[in-house]
């Protein structure tokens, strides 16, 4: 596989194919032209192909998209079939959230354990998942091995633990803390969840609608 | 403002130019040339200046962009200042997450209401936004109007919710459950939180390099 260039764009919309497709495998459809796939998630054919060129060939040309078949390669470029394993730490109310309502198995991960500090969590149990003390994470996460950690610290605890993380061998950080983290190891893949990027887009269509029918009033 | 042929591309990428200039300005920054913003965002110079100039033109060649101007024009663009008012539907972990951490106010927002069923959260306060009773919201949506619903109810009753919602005079919903909305209302605006894009993402990075890591274990 050609994946040398590649490039985030491209990355950052594979999940959203694969989104669609389980969506259309749900509904029974089992092939797919890459024009009715643009039109459903607003691009161009054009650029579908071009996406899925980057990766070697999908489609057969004049039959569409296998559906299936496209989102388990789709699934497998992004790594969900590598059995990653993921540790939760910090179980306040959004990492509780996350444990509780996330679907990670369903989405290819793992859970296998979660971190907080304070007693009156650690030794309970969420999801079958117990809550082990943080205070002795070097050493638990040792005999637990995660590849990727779930970062939902409060703030102020964020660089500590994310580096705290790193020294003791984690290969990547789902950073939710809203904190841009300052490793020192720089090998520690991190992914940053921004809620704010997706309000701002949602504020600007709702402005885009309230102007559309304010100019619609005045005609 | 030309504002009709924007895509949806630029209009995604400008909350990660506020959270980006509101980084700058914290750090003391006054002015930044977009080649300096485009290597800091790992976006080309002339991509940058295409984005900006969807919307008018905000620098001078070759002074650079005014950190705070820019910041604050692009803030206004996604709509932030026009005091946006926003009602939580659903008070469980996620909900009570966000009340608690995201910042609503820093991002141009205010929470008038939130919402729940659940009997022992009924009457209690979060952040001093009393939660009010789920079973009563038409008639109290009604009295505290919103512009922006956060959804973050159960994946059983995201629809059903949704459309209560939409009948009700909410134009956007903020949606966390998963589930994809089918409104009866077209014109409410959706935006939906994806976790897993986020985690796929992620998780290709992560494969990434742990190929690099075992091609370079076997050179």
């Amino acid at each position: 596989m050609k994946k040398a260039s590649i490039s985030n764009n491209v990355i950052r919309r594979l999940p959203r194919y694969v989104r669609k497709l389980d969506d259309l495998a749900q509904q029974g459809v089992e092939r797919i032209s890459s024009s009715e796939l643009g039109r459903q998630m607003g691009l161009t054919p054009s650029q579908i192909r071009q996406d899925f060129s980057c990766f070697g060939e999908f489609g057969q040309q004049g039959y569409g998209y296998n559906v299936e078949l496209l989102r388990d390669e789709i699934a497998a470029i992004l790594g969900t079939k590598r059995g990653y394993t993921v540790m939760i730490v910090g179980v306040g109310n959004l990492g509780h959230a996350l444990l509780e309502n996330f679907d990670f198995i369903g989405s290819g991960f793992q859970v296998v354990s979660a971190f907080d500090v304070l007693p009156e969590l650690v030794g309970t149990e969420i999801c079958g998942i117990e809550i082990l003390d943080g205070a002795r994470l070097p050493q638990l996460m040792g005999e637990r091995q995660a590849d990727i950690a779930v970062l939902t610290v409060p703030r102020g605890v964020a660089n500590s633990v994310a580096n705290l993380l790193a020294d003791n061998g984690i290969k990547a950080i789902w950073n939710f803390t809203n904190v841009e983290l300052h490793l020192q190891n720089p090998d520690v893949v991190v992914e940053n969840v921004h809620f704010s990027d997706s309000l701002l887009s949602l504020s600007y269509y709702l402005s885009e609608r309230n102007d559309r029918e304010a100019a619609g009033g005045n005609l």
